[in-house]
């Protein structure tokens, strides 16, 4: 089962999002992630996906995709050569004698603390995902909460 | 039209997205963003939402929403104290003339350069939506493609 990273600019429009998430679902896609955001271009929002599935079904439904009104196209980058990121906001357990020691990790991975509290401080990470993913690995034992964007991707200039 | 900020715990299944997406769409709510990432319990991800919408009503499709057996539980952070990141990924029009200029607003919104092309410029920015925006607005007549997480939110520390 490989791992699928599309994304496909849709029309600003309610149930487009439920549309597409609902024909994946069908199809027995699991989605990983989903990030959907506005463009420069008002009327449009692109929608960033990563699914496990089988290759060759995952190009019939890309079409079918495409077929929806308000979709106006689909791409699978995953074999392109692309840049992606992922960002994301971590509360861990600190109280002050912990502090040193996760501000260290916070400089090491270039975070930022966003937010300190009485027994917690919250993180903001973005990057690579195998690098956030290093930073939970970490922290894991310490976090309180944790909210991730999913990946979002873009093909390097040609 | 007030805009809310919300977000779900959701069992990591096939089908939950497109349930709430659903059901935000079939009331008549413009999702605005959507990000959904995995947590650190490997079995639920966590969504953020920005929708449109009236103020009454979507205390019912929250209420609506929990009753759906994969949703943990969802929670409208509109009015309390939180922290809300955005990431973009934009690619703008720059031949090597205009790249000093892209640099200097580059600095300015501690962005970062993430490919270079023959004529375009990447850049990774990460931050609050406002200054997203901004930065967006400046850079308008150059965007050539633009690729933004949605917002993810968490509420400060208690």
């Amino acid at each position: 089962m490989q791992q699928h990273l599309l994304y496909a600019l849709v029309q600003n429009v309610p149930g487009v999002l439920s549309h597409i998430s609902g024909m994946l679902a069908s199809r027995g896609y699991n989605i990983r992630s989903l990030a959907v955001g506005e463009t420069h271009q008002s009327d449009l929002s692109r929608m960033t996906v990563v699914v496990d599935g089988d290759d060759h079904v995952l190009e019939q439904v890309r079409k079918q995709l495409e077929k929806i009104v308000t979709v106006v196209k689909v791409v699978d980058i995953s074999d392109e050569d692309y840049v992606e990121r992922d960002l994301a906001l971590i509360r861990v357990r600190a109280n002050a004698d912990m502090r040193v020691g996760v501000r260290d990790l916070v400089d090491i991975f270039r975070a930022k603390i966003v937010d300190v509290g009485q027994d917690s401080i919250m993180i903001e990470l973005s990057g690579k995902e195998k690098k956030i993913e290093a930073f939970i690995e970490l922290m894991r034992p310490d976090i309180l909460e944790l909210a991730r964007s999913g990946r979002i991707a873009m093909t390097r200039g040609n």
